[in-house]
């Protein structure tokens, strides 16, 4: 048997697209590229992905999961920077209208050519003679074209809108909600899953870029001052496969060890770089083709603390599905910044601490002779005021519903030494965001086994992950076979055990069928179980080692259910 | 206690908004109207709705579920009328720029302000003196506004793409793939999930007007000359509440009934009318609060062979959550029409039949001479032909790689008798469509009740759509009791068991807070769980009857999941 590396990955779309795991989009109206459509097995198998993932950090982690919406105002983006920054170089065919990524055009010349700006691009064309790949046409100049896709929300004059590129922000603006949620404390994990968006100039490699896909992002809002985490020490004997961006390629270490050498920036982005490992594996990437590149300088935002990849490798070469970032108070601040509205955690000192603080203090004496008998109540509506309510030396305060606006005369700031009870801070955000679809298509490629020869394919997916668990089938479809097989699929078959009745062509042909869908487990009713010393018992055979033992027909749900979760079938 | 129809919904949202089920999108940025983001209680108690329609869908009837993109190209709404039909008439007012929807703004004066045109809603203006509600200013011309959200799909001469309204066509064009996953058979039964998009002119009434929204639809398939359905028996005996469109107000009676006497156009969509029932009263609609409505002559849509929506009663009046249509074979033809593709069943006789058909003949006498020792080859291909493949009397097929183009000297069409095994036909399409925010809206309302002299709320939510299972308390935050309850809370929770720690204010307090969320179960650990007789047990509490027991700590993991199927608390 060969690995699906050494195939082209058209052989698994075939096979995606023949067994109905995924199907091309709108191939009735002549397909959009970069879209594809879950099929039934797909679908189950994703939904089994995000089950793990789920199980991970709403389970183990007592993460809690929101749903925020696709479509979202333009302040938002502007304020995380997509409106600015979220764009790819287009060059546009002078001649048949084509439009091309600029930098996928001189790609062959330069070996960063995704760092060179459109005038640099333009002059790169017109030094090596680049036209247009599809007619040979002249290429326009080279412009900024942003990703997002554009709407408007609402009729006449309306409000500007796009499609989320990532599920994250929905998780930012409601910060305060979910600080709320969480009592007001420290650290706060919330994650989230659903459409991203990416209007992609070109798409091309199948579901590695896809203009609509699912995304399963993580946010974990923690202290500046704090980046341990209180689990590390599950994990910190544990062995992850790194790339650090100081050059001398690849060092596998423990997690603790990569923590102490300074070469994951601090324990709580440690823990979830091996956290990721962990998701990756259990849902079936195979770990020797798995690793984490650290972003190289030049190549992590401005903002981020530290960033890694992980990568896993695919007929396409090695190929980003997560990204494990330590995005410092980036995002907070950012709205905080563009909606005025302060995003902190009021950090508590272990005891009040003695501080030089600014309050603002009321003149007395001047109040009473202007104001008499509302002087008293001023006094306090001022001593209650901030010193950044001062606005060019000026107080603007509400007594008894009329505005009141107070110069220097009446009140001063002043510094004063006082007990305080803590402070606030912009919490820092460390962010695990997977690619559902790449990881998805990575388990596939990872899973899948092919005998050229036998014509035979099997994949070897986690029971976990693997859409139909269990087929059933009646040796012949008469005599009462094809009765008891339906009774017990019938007594199976839910949407979390599901199963298959399947009672056409050879039993081979039809193990053969199952196997090329990853189920892992069959069951068969023959004669056997109808009369003689095996009646009342059933046929089950395990996938990968294509080993059989007869169960009670009473005990298969049983059986199954224990298999599931993860008894061997040699304790059977 | 009062019901919650006694109330405005305002308060029902303050208590979602309060505990996060629900939270307006974008307050941040001043808030967006029609669209909310689900917090993690929402979000939970969302997935466990959508649990038990798979559950009856996917488990229950063997139905398939698929995930299809939500941007779509241009041709597929034009397909499926979309593009023409699916808008609300407008008015802007001349001074301030407001968008209205002008039938609501004459709705005192007419009974069925929905039914008229862009003209009589401009003269109703002019005759009643209808001005700008926001400013007094003149309103401009009534017109039509599609509201679809639009968008473009890639860059430069970029194909138009809107965001689907329905999930419903992202199931008919694929149509064949899923046709094929099911081996060419029907009844053919697909579901689907998702978002839908409504870009509302000026969206009000919470969640029951969203311009981003969450459906389940179900499509099944059927062969047009056979309306029944298999477990019909299972349910004609039970009964629903109908309103049929003949008048005469509404009617209980049995699935049967319905059918017999014509009031259901047939047994298939009776059953999938009880199906809606089923589910509804399942995840918590009050059964005396729900009706199914036929839609009249003129408000049906001219295709349906017969609809009805089911229609809750909410502080609104009665909300339609659900339709449930026999669609016949409008959608395939259609999109068999638009993209030149049959979309049909081969339908097999019980025997073969003998016919009338049209073949190709080929004239060999006249392919002989001319094309001499390609003519035998020749003579196949124009007798595999098919009758539609001749256009303006000429047939073109393709020899060894060759382009031939032949006319009516070298074939024939003929009209001959002929067993036939079967035939194509388009099948039928019954829809029960869900909006899943209303009936998460609707078990909101239903299941909440309010003390307003105590000051205290409960939500009544069927255990199984009650987002958090178990609350999970220490007496006292100390002398282990903390630690045990610790314990206890990490070896239950799971996303399928959701937990709740809370060790802080009076027991009280805190059941009052579960009983708030609708938690069904609450774990306390005491003094006598760690010492005395009663050593080693928690007492357990029953929201709805404040019932308590004493349980062994070992068994609480048992306990509950044997709860959360259906066990009575009485039964422990």
């Amino acid at each position: 048997m060969t690995m699906a590396s050494d195939f082209d990955s058209l052989e698994i779309l075939a096979l995606c697209k023949r067994r109905g795991f995924i199907w091309p989009s709108f191939e009735l109206y002549g397909g959009v590229a970069g879209m594809f459509d879950y099929g039934p097995l797909g679908l189950s198998m994703r939904n089994n992905i995000v089950d793990v993932w789920r199980d991970i950090y709403k389970g183990g982690e007592g993460f809690v999961e929101i749903d925020s919406e696709t479509v979202n105002p333009r302040e938002v983006f502007k304020a995380s920077g997509h409106v600015d920054e979220f764009a790819d170089l287009v060059s546009y065919c002078a001649g048949c209208g084509s439009a091309f990524r600029a930098d996928h055009l001189v790609k062959d010349h330069y070996e960063n050519a995704d760092v060179l700006s459109p005038r640099e691009l333009d002059a790169a064309f017109a030094e090596h003679g680049i036209k247009c790949p599809d007619c040979g046409g002249d290429l326009g100049p080279v412009e900024e074209f942003n990703l997002m896709f554009k709407t408007s929300i609402g009729p006449g004059s309306s409000r500007v809108g796009y499609l989320r590129p990532e599920t994250a922000q929905g998780i930012f603006v409601n910060f305060p909600n979910l600080y709320r949620h969480n009592r007001d404390k420290l650290p706060l994990g919330v994650i989230q899953t659903g459409r991203g968006y990416r209007n992609e100039i070109a798409p091309r490699q199948g579901m590695i870029r896809m203009r609509e896909f699912n995304m399963m992002e993580v946010e974990l809002f923690v202290d500046p001052d704090d980046k341990g985490w209180s689990r590390f020490h599950e994990v910190e004997g544990e062995t992850i496969r790194l790339i650090p961006n100081t050059g001398g390629g690849e060092v596998t270490m423990t997690v603790g060890e990569a923590v102490e050498k300074g070469v994951i920036a601090n324990r709580v982005l440690a823990y979830f770089v091996h956290a990721t490992q962990r998701l990756l594996v259990r849902v079936g990437v195979d770990p020797a083709r798995l690793r984490f590149r650290q972003h190289l300088r030049d190549e992590m935002a401005h903002y981020a603390m530290d960033c890694w990849d992980a990568e896993v490798l695919l007929s396409f070469g090695w190929v980003e599905v997560t990204g494990i970032a330590d995005r410092g108070c980036w995002d907070l601040s950012r709205h905080a910044e563009f909606s005025g509205t302060p995003l902190t955690h009021f950090r508590m000192f272990n005891e009040p601490r003695e501080m030089e603080v600014e309050r603002v203090r009321a003149k007395h004496r001047a109040l009473g002779p202007r104001f008499k008998g509302q002087a008293k109540a001023l006094g306090e509506l001022i001593e209650a005021a901030q010193p950044s309510d001062v606005k060019d030396g000026r107080l603007a305060l509400a007594l008894d519903g009329e505005d009141v606006v107070l110069d220097g005369e009446f009140f001063e700031v002043v510094r004063t030494r006082e007990k305080v009870s803590g402070e606030r801070v912009v919490p820092h955000v460390i962010e695990p965001s997977h690619g559902l679809d790449r990881i998805f298509y990575s388990v596939l490629e990872h899973s899948y086994a092919h005998d050229e020869a036998e014509g035979y394919t099997v994949l070897r997916l986690a029971p976990e992950v693997a859409p139909v668990k269990v087929g059933v089938f009646p040796l012949m479809e008469r005599d009462g076979l094809d009765a008891l097989a339906a009774e017990i699929y019938a007594d199976v078959h839910s949407p979390r055990m599901e199963a298959l009745y399947d009672g056409s062509g050879t039993i081979g042909r039809r193990y053969a069928r199952m196997d090329e869908i990853g189920t892992p487990w069959c069951i068969t009713v023959d004669y056997e179980s109808l009369d003689g010393p095996d009646k009342g018992t059933v046929t089950i055979r395990e996938r990968d080692t294509t080993a059989q033992k007869r169960i009670p027909v009473a005990s298969v749900k049983g059986v199954l259910a224990s298999l599931l979760s993860g008894m061997p079938f040699g304790d059977l």
